[in-house]
Parts: structure tokens; C-alpha cells; sequence
């Protein structure tokens, strides 16, 4: 495995192995790698005749009042963990590689990023799109992985890959959780042990959300409040970004679930920002 | 030479030539050739192994009082003039296959944007830059081609695909002139006869603030004043859209002439709006 950090050198190797036939696979991640990102990683590498993992902690889809700077950097750890995952490449530009100037240019996807966390991270899904079309564009891949616990952001970059003609397959891979169903992220690493323990709540309130639905309960609002007054029966002093049910495709929010609809949270436990979700089916 | 519709087509006949080792150059247009276009082609087909010009009349980059729907569409006539010119293939999506869906994804240049065509014509770049982001991605070209007339889009894509590492060779052509001075474009076909030879004027315009700055006047007001008056001398009815002198990178207005600076006007004659620009080195 190879750590490349120069744009011209990773567009000239994905363009040899395109040139030999070779499938590439892109895993586009922010680095302080987990369990979650590992199997992006496998997952590429079964299907892809070269994988290249980026890392880059990108400055422009962080808020100024977000943790950029505290971002976990762990480059060295997670080349050991790219590698036995089977990664061929790790593509790690630093930020003036990646914006030598101003950045002037901004890809921006409409209605889909209005709700959820485009509503509380304005401009976050704008540095996204930005960033994962630089990168498409520098590494040229057959497929891209993304992770479906980033249900959003997954939902932005298929329509932008559709709407700009990138005609990259985008693969969608399942979240990965704990033992006890805690969504696996980079930032639970932020979780004081106490808060870790208590931030099972999320992916239990989705569990319940599964269960209404399932027994017949269609009522987005009354799902809602039952995920709410578990959270913060449990977790009295957590903060609810949004507890929202949307529907699947076009993100907006729906009053009854129809069809497929995805059940999102963005929850603050012990001041870390912790996200979460789930499909369901009516 | 052969006239692509489909664009997983298109994208499968660049690809074959990119993986045989052709240089792909790539000439966007809106059709109805005129010598400009041929200019482009011709130099595309000098420095390519394959050309493809794409013939598209797109939708997104017009205001809704603006010329969409009397745009001049002449494909036949078209095919005739980029195969004499040495076109390979013309790429001719209709709308619907360009945008199948409410295109929710726009590219957008800040900064470069703002004054110009850009303060007359609302959205206008986001649509060029967003179109053109597609084109790229549907034929990936080594090289692209684009006309100096249209100034700030030229400055627009250079800075996109700086921006978004599409790594592609953009190459700007002179302005093609007929014996008078006026600027080539297809638009000038709506011009009356009377209308036509009066349009002189904007160029001669363009050659008084040239000869201004080489005599030493730097001042930019005195300039844009000088070159109104001479406009509105000779063509009493024309509606001026802008007269303006920016900086030849940032497309900002500047006060005073200081290494290279970009003249631009906007002006309607007979209802026909009309674009020319010079640069000016101090």
C-alpha cells in the first residue's frame, strides 16, 4: 500500500489502472478510521480491481463553530488499518493542495440538503458535494463507497453524481454498530465513558420507530414523540438537533409514512454530536 | 463524421479513444456554427485525435424573458459546416435526456460572477458552469475549447475546472470579426439589416478605449465615458447593458487601468443584445 499526497500523482496512477482495465474504487473518508470505514474498505476491495482510500479532513464542509481543528488526525494508524482492510492506496492531499486558492466554486445540491442536517449545518452538504466532486474528478472511479449511516450526505452525492453525468456507481454500505447498536463514527471517540453507555438511546429510539411502523403506526408525528420522550427520558440533559422522518428519496418531511421513509436523528450527548437512522416501510 | 443523441453513448465513444490513447478535444457550442465555432473546431482539430462538438441548447443558462424557446436551432446545417471543419462526432442530447429530473444540482463560480453578464442575467453562469461540468463528465476531454467573445464565461470555466481538479486543458480562441469588426455570434442573425451595420459600433467602441490606454489614459471612468458617448452618438436607440472595465482575473471593477484589464460591454441594438470585450494591458 502506497500513502500518495499529490493530486497530480493519484490522477496519474487511478489513470494508469483505468488505462489497464482495472475497476477503481474510491472510498472517500475524513480519516480516524473505524469499523465502519473498514468495511467500505473490504467492500471495495472485493469488487474493484484497485482501491484508493482518501483522507482528508476537509475545512470547508465544517461550520466555524464545528470541530475541524479537533478532528481526530490519525494518518498513521489508519494506514495500518487501510492496509489490512486491503487498500491499494491512501490519497492524502493537504488542505493546500486541495484549495491552493480561494475556492470559487461551490456544487450545491437543492431540496435534497434543505432538512435534517442541512438545516443545522448550513453549508455543510455545499463543502460535501464540493469536495467529493474534486475528488471523483482527481481519482476518476468505476464506484465510490459511502456509508448509510451519513443517510443524507448518501442521498446528495447519488443525486449529484445523476444530475452531473459523473456516471460513477455509487455503493451504499450498511452501518456499522457496536454490540449494543451504537452507530459506529469517528466521533464517538469525543464520548466520555458515561455518555458511551448512555448514547445507546439513539439507535434504541430507531429500534422503537421500526416497531411503531411495523405495528401498524403511520403517524409521523406520534412516532416522534415517542423517540423523543425516550431520549430524553433516559438522557435527560442530552440536546435533539432533529428527531425527523422524511421521505426516502427527496428528503422532505412527511406527516404519515408511505412507502419507504427514513427515520433521522441528530442528537448532542455530553456535547458531541452524534447522528443516526433508519428505513423503514409502510 | 457521426451525430450522437445518447449520452451513455457518447460517454462509451470518448472512453474507447481516451483507452486507445487519443487526445479528446471537446467544443461545446449551442449550435448555429458560424465561423467562430468553425474557428474552435478547427483548432481542436489541429491539437486532437478525436473532436466532439456538442450541440446543445441549454435550458438552465436562459432567464425566463430571455431567448430560449427563439434560440436558432440548425442542426442539419450544423452537421454539414463541423464536418467540413473536421469534427468527428457532434453530441446532440435533447433536454429531456440531459435532465431527466428537476436538475437539483448546480455548480456555481462565486466572485467571478458578479458583475458583467453576471449582474444582468441572474443564474445565467450557474447554468453554463453546470452544463459544461456535465459535458466534461459525459466525454471527459483532455482538452476543451472556448470562444474569447464570451470573456467571463471563459474566466468562469477556467476557474471551475481549477477548482474541481476536472484536469482538463482549457484553450481560449480569439474572437472571430467580420471585415467591419463585429464580433461573430449567433445572436447577430436577429439583427436587421440597418441594425447589423450600425452594430459596428461596439467594437469601434472597444478599439477607442484601446488606443485610450495606449495613449496613457488609465482612467477608468474616462474610458467607460468615452466609449458610452461615442455608442450613444452613433446609435441614439441602443440600450446599454454595461460598459465596464475589471480586473482581468477576478472580474472585479477597478478604477484605474494596471496590468491587464478586461473591457467589456453589453449593449441592445434593435432589441438584440450583444457582448464584445478587448483586454488592455497598462
Amino acid at each position: 500500500m502506497r500513502v500518495v499526497h499529490d493530486i497530480e500523482e493519484m490522477r496519474a496512477i487511478s489513470q494508469k489502472a483505468r488505462a489497464e482495465g482495472k475497476t477503481v474504487g474510491l472510498v472517500p473518508t475524513m480519516g480516524a478510521l473505524h469499523s465502519g470505514h473498514i468495511e467500505l474498505a473490504r467492500r471495495a476491495r472485493e469488487e474493484c480491481g484497485i482501491v484508493i482510500m482518501s483522507i482528508f479532513v476537509n475545512p470547508i464542509q465544517f461550520g466555524p463553530n464545528e470541530d475541524y481543528e479537533a478532528y481526530p488526525r490519525t494518518l498513521k494508524a489508519d494506514a495500518e488499518l487501510a492496509e489490512e482492510a486491503g487498500v491499494d492506496y491512501i490519497f492524502a492531499p493537504d488542505a493546500k493542495q486541495m484549495y491552493p486558492k480561494e475556492p470559487l466554486t461551490s456544487v450545491d445540491v437543492g431540496k435534497l440538503t434543505e432538512h435534517l442536517c442541512g438545516a443545522s449545518r448550513p453549508g455543510h452538504f455545499r463543502g460535501v458535494a464540493t469536495v467529493v466532486a474534486k475528488l471523483f474528478n482527481i481519482t476518476r472511479p468505476h464506484r465510490a463507497y459511502f456509508g448509510m449511516k451519513d443517510a443524507q450526505q448518501l442521498r446528495v452525492l447519488i443525486r449529484m453524481n445523476e444530475d452531473l453525468n459523473f456516471g460513477i456507481t455509487i455503493v451504499p454500505v450498511p452501518t456499522v454498530r457496536e454490540a449494543d447498536g451504537l452507530a459506529i463514527s469517528s466521533r464517538n471517540t469525543y464520548l466520555s465513558r458515561e455518555d458511551r453507555l448512555r448514547a445507546v438511546v439513539l439507535s434504541r429510539s430507531l429500534k422503537l420507530a421500526e416497531r411503531l411502523v411495523a405495528s401498524g403506526e403511520l403517524d409521523a408525528g406520534k412516532i416522534k414523540s415517542a423517540m423523543r420522550d425516550l431520549i430524553m427520558s433516559e438522557v435527560p440533559d442530552a440536546l435533539i438537533d432533529y428527531v425527523e422522518i422524511v421521505d426516502d428519496d427527496t428528503v422532505q418531511p412527511i406527516d404519515k409514512v408511505d412507502g419507504k421513509a427514513l427515520v433521522a436523528l441528530a442528537v448532542r450527548i455530553g456535547g458531541t454530536r452524534l447522528i443516526d437512522n433508519v428505513t423503514v416501510k409502510a
